[in-house]
């Protein structure tokens, strides 16, 4: 017996996570297993909670892969090697390990009889400076970072997948996700940074002068997102955010009101990768799905200061 | 002395022809040279008329590409080592010989201190199926096939190489290229091959009914195209076509009509990679540069007949 919900009936059984060991990976598996999903989970490394039926293996080089693809019905794949701000330092490792990891992972995943796979692409990249706001799906793809080339790369042959081999394949641009769970503080998500700074007492870096705009998305949002489009078939490529434009200055003040501390702030140079200004148009994924975001931000935002450590 | 015109007064003075021996390369090549641009070649083969300074190396390794740049001012890259029709076959390869090939060729002319390229995209196959005809340059990028996805993906690191390095860099999204010099008949432009084939009194083969819409555009128009781009700065992109659509069947009529021979037509099914309808808006290149097509369609087809032997 499952403890399946009404609304992810039609959920697969199996699951294959690529990625698992990260922020949105854990909660994935957490919502997954929920739902009676049986999830496996390939990641570089063993998470300190590993079953046994998690499997190690390097996505850049495609090692255990077909192991960890038979018997399942489904793929997230949330693999990423590189990360937006370093991916230009060395574009040819960023195609070689993610393009064309991903492209020998639907090789694979057709040896393997395995027809489905929810892609975490990235709101935040690959449109670069959108000329309009909220930037819809069908606006142009600027990116100025590799890692949204290679995100855009990569939803593309996903629909190449759908056409000629009848894969069903949904692509998520996934806005700024936040909330319990981002442990590498710093280096990934804002909110969680700055609360974790401002409890420590310690110094906020905001690069540029506070006016940099991004959608923020609840990590619980992102995940029922994630759900919804394992259930969808033929190739999706929906925006998944608030829908909503928030700017650094406006995150500190939320951040300073919510914990009651003053942060200290320093401020540097903008840099070059950061897009200025976006968050997305999700009327096509709340239109065509059931799917839509629920946390505000500043529900969430107390829910996360709630729920750290201080 | 050079006989340099005076509407390409701004034209650098050494070009590295990436491709040149194709069609488009070799008409290119003529062209450039009557502008009084020293050209040297780089492809896999000599060709017939070989100079001293051309080289023969496999763009797909990246072979002898450094001396190929030293002391050149721009690269016309028209090399593909994938036509869109067999791309799907092994997407891979795509992706190592012709994106990772381009990243290779930036960091190259990088070390090499050329900052200057002008790259042929493809506009029958970065938009896959348009949404809005004639397709602008800012409609989304659905490719079908894997050579749209790798162009995309080049145009887009041309993007970030302007932004972060000071390159300048204009790609050009050609629509289809006919014109005296296409000697791979059956495998590149229908246009020839339908002139060669009625001249041989051999059969036409049209996949799917003729309803197949596209661009055509004379290869001098082409040509000239490219040498607008060489005087550009920053980052630019161009739709190169007609702005008009045609029909195969159409084309096949004004091949009957300009050589005064019925065709025998044998029709064959629609192929997966073929985008069903396309033709360009030609209105930013046009707006922004001196550049416009000059040969219609009928006198293009008459003076490419008046060339052919027969």
């Amino acid at each position: 017996m499952t403890n399946r919900s009404a609304k992810f009936a039609s959920l697969p059984r199996k699951a294959l996570l690529l990625g698992g060991n990260g922020f949105l990976g854990r909660n994935l598996v957490r919502a997954l297993e929920a739902e009676g999903v049986s999830v496996r989970i390939y990641d570089r490394g063993h998470h300190a909670q590993a079953r046994d039926q998690d499997i190690v293996g390097d996505f850049a080089t495609g090692q255990r892969l077909l192991e960890a693809l038979t018997g399942v019905d489904v793929v997230f794949h949330l693999i990423s090697t590189t990360i937006p701000s370093t991916s230009d330092a060395d574009p040819t490792f960023d195609v070689t390990s993610n393009l064309v990891g991903t492209l020998r992972l639907l090789e694979v995943m057709e040896t393997a009889g395995v027809h489905r796979i929810v892609f975490l692409s990235s709101g935040g990249t690959v449109y670069g400076n959108p000329r309009v706001l909220p930037v819809p799906e069908t606006a142009p793809l600027e990116p100025i970072c590799s890692y949204g080339v290679v995100k855009a790369g990569i939803e593309n042959y996903l629909r190449i997948g759908a056409k000629l081999h009848g894969v069903h394949a949904t692509a998520l641009r996934l806005a700024n996700p936040y909330g319990p769970g981002e442990t590498r503080i710093g280096v990934h998500g804002v909110i969680a940074t700055f609360f974790a700074r401002v409890a420590a007492e310690e110094e906020i870096v905001i690069w540029g002068d506070g006016s940099v705009v991004r959608d923020y998305i609840h990590v619980d949002d992102a995940i029922g997102a994630m759900l919804t489009a394992a259930t969808l078939d033929g190739f999706n490529l929906y925006n998944v955010g608030s829908g909503e434009g928030h700017s650094l200055t406006e995150i500190l003040d939320i951040v300073q009101r919510i914990s009651g501390k003053k942060a200290k702030v320093s401020f540097r140079p903008a840099r070059a990768f950061d897009v200025q200004e976006i968050y997305l148009d999700i009327a096509r994924i709340t239109g065509e799905t059931d799917w839509t975001p629920r946390i505000a931000l500043e529900q969430g935002c107390a829910l996360l200061w709630a729920a750290m450590k201080h």
